[in-house]
């Protein structure tokens, strides 16, 4: 049994479950830490068993260019052994980045269109030269390596067997991921790809791994709930959902309304790359088990780290403060004294602040575990919330 | 009781000792390690305690900059609350920077002249640009400030007053360093502000920190002799041996026999700044008890990791490997399969490789954490070996 619920909320879709994988059991809903290339940015595993994680997400793309997933099958089994990660594992197909490289550059945009701008793998080229770095065809994607320059080529096939080489625990269908700037006709077209590629992926998959499928057609309702139905027919033990997801919250609201009652009860449902608080409260609300973001990391590094509502974190500010700022120069206060993170209980704002005015290195793994060990903890609170019928007295509590 | 000789060496100047501190007592010889800004780069306090550090030096100079020493004072105390480190520490008195602002920039020389350059505070400057920051005159030296151009000023008392406010067991007297640049003349003019500094340093020191006296005097046998035995006739608890120590290992050799002799057997013996692994063999045995240098963690950040005899480390290759070598892109074995770090515990050389191939932050923690611990383990071996009457062998094992 992959996937067995626990509790269902009252008056909502939130559940909670537990999802079973060789290498232990994860509580849902849950938030996956992302470890791009097979490192949580910044920490190391020691620290993701003390700030609790359940799960790490790797990606695909990424590792089959550096070190190649050869070398981590032949000298090391998996991923796991290769970084040390103890713990669950999943992977993503590829398929973002593939957005991320072709259409997403040129469009310059990312799945929440207007919010958030692409993913920059390329920061330092124009968008002319990005354009020639991926190309869609029928079978799959070919793209050059931003590292050396080398052509590679995804396919559902590849997709997976380079999945399997890496070992996750789960795994993820190779799809097409659309922008928010793509008409109905190229998303509706681009759909019917990925259908065509999850069978493909299902084909192709041999070990026992978990393979989800995904379900794309950005901000249209036909084709969302055209994409759910077809996916959820083909046999995978859980769904993704993942593309465009539109222009607003409200966008991806209704996305998520179009998709999740035609998807079976049973089986888990994870948000492709979603993660920001207010998300996290309003799609577990609509009945979503799994998310994986990099923002809490990324966010730490800017110098942005999360406060509570007790601290004066609020959907207006994003539950965020800016290390940088200057009344935190001389602040002895933590972070945010409800937090039972390292970096909470040992030191104050001035001292990251210091540490970050300074370009020290420790400011990011101190960050990064609090804002990590933020997200997590939100987590169990949100779990322990759906088990006491109190999930939304804790959703009023924080929005 | 200060400091307690607890074992000496047959046939060298090598033993080892106790230092009381009132945050815990340190095993000599010892490496002090170097947490410049009040952390150790890349590392947190419980890295340091699990590495087995003894104390940590920070820099005066650096911390009057930022944060500044009255922020630390009046929010924290002293610099262990503000970093969260709970065993000993020691401040320098800004001397050292001082030359580095000034003459060091001047000449672009460093402690060991031409081997290695000076410490870049002002990599992107010009040369003249440089000289312009510090003013040495017979009361202190005035300099500006590189991060935003404010004028600063240390004198004896100011210095002292400064690592009163940072609160560290053990301080240190300010000085002039002269540069190996500079001739007799020079020199010997800055020996005499340096020894009139020492009484004022002396005089103005009113904390049970412990005080150390630092000898100056180049690569001039006069002014080393001369120097050593005027700061030891000074009320001192310990003594530091500052400043140039000549263009060779030859050159630095023959500074400490000119200075050691004239020095009290029953205090400690502090080489500034020096670390290289060669170097703490042959400079234990010629009678130094503490060291401090920050070249394991600059080394590692660098990619040039240590490696034991066992592994091929050699005074030739100065006992490291570059993790860049490409023989490292597939190779499953630890750094050093003797070291009992984390890092050679939980990771191969081709995740090492891959992290630092990707700049990945977690590459500078796991590379500080093996650099640091191997030079620590280093100092255990060479206390162990002193003990037992073995260090002579132990050094002809690794020389």
């Amino acid at each position: 049994m992959f996937f067995k619920i626990t509790h269902k909320n009252n008056g909502s879709r939130a559940r909670t479950g537990i999802l079973e994988t060789p290498h232990g059991s994860i509580e849902t809903p849950v938030f996956m830490v992302v470890g791009t290339k097979a490192t949580v940015k910044a920490l190391d595993p020691e620290d993701l068993k003390k700030i609790k994680t359940q799960i790490v997400l790797a990606n695909t793309y990424h590792l089959t260019l550096s070190p190649g997933e050869k070398l981590i099958k032949e000298k090391f089994g998996s991923m796991r052994e290769f970084m040390s990660w103890k713990g669950p594992m999943i992977t993503d197909s590829g398929g973002f980045q593939v957005f991320s490289l072709g259409f997403g550059m040129e469009h310059n945009v990312g799945k929440l269109g207007n919010i958030f701008p692409a993913e920059s793998v390329f920061k330092n080229k124009t968008a002319e030269k990005q354009e020639k770095y991926a190309k869609i065809d029928e079978n799959g994607v070919s793209f050059k390596s931003p590292i050396d320059g080398k052509k590679h080529r995804l396919t559902p096939e590849t997709s997976i067997r380079i999945q399997e080489d890496l070992g996750a625990d789960i795994i993820l269908a190779f799809d097409e991921c659309t922008s928010p700037l793509h008409d109905h006709e190229y998303t509706e077209k681009a759909l019917e790809r990925t259908h065509r590629w999850a069978e493909q992926c299902i084909k192709a998959h041999k070990t026992k791994q978990r393979l989800l499928g995904i379900i794309q057609g950005g901000a249209f309702e036909d084709l969302r709930k055209k994409s759910s139905k077809f996916i959820s027919s083909l046999d995978f033990p859980g769904y993704a959902i993942g593309g465009s997801l539109g222009n607003s919250k409200k966008d991806m609201h209704d996305i998520l309304e179009w998709c999740i009652p035609n998807l079976p009860e049973e089986k888990p449902r994870h948000l492709l790359g979603i993660g920001a608080i207010e998300d996290l409260f309003e799609c577990v609300e609509r009945g979503i088990d799994m998310f994986d973001c990099v923002s809490p990391t990324r966010l730490a590094r800017s110098g942005y780290l999360f406060v509570s509502p007790t601290e004066k974190g609020s959907r207006q500010n994003k539950f965020r403060i800016n290390i940088k700022n200057s009344a935190n120069r001389t602040s002895a206060k933590p972070i945010d004294k409800t937090c039972d993170c390292y970096t909470c209980k040992n030191f104050s704002r001035a001292y990251l602040r210091h540490l970050f005015a300074n370009n020290e290195l420790l400011y990011h793994r101190l960050g990064s575990i609090h804002n990590l060990r933020f997200i997590l903890r939100l987590m169990e609170k949100i779990r322990e919330s759906i088990k006491k019928d109190k999930f939304t007295e804790l959703k009023n509590k924080w929005l």
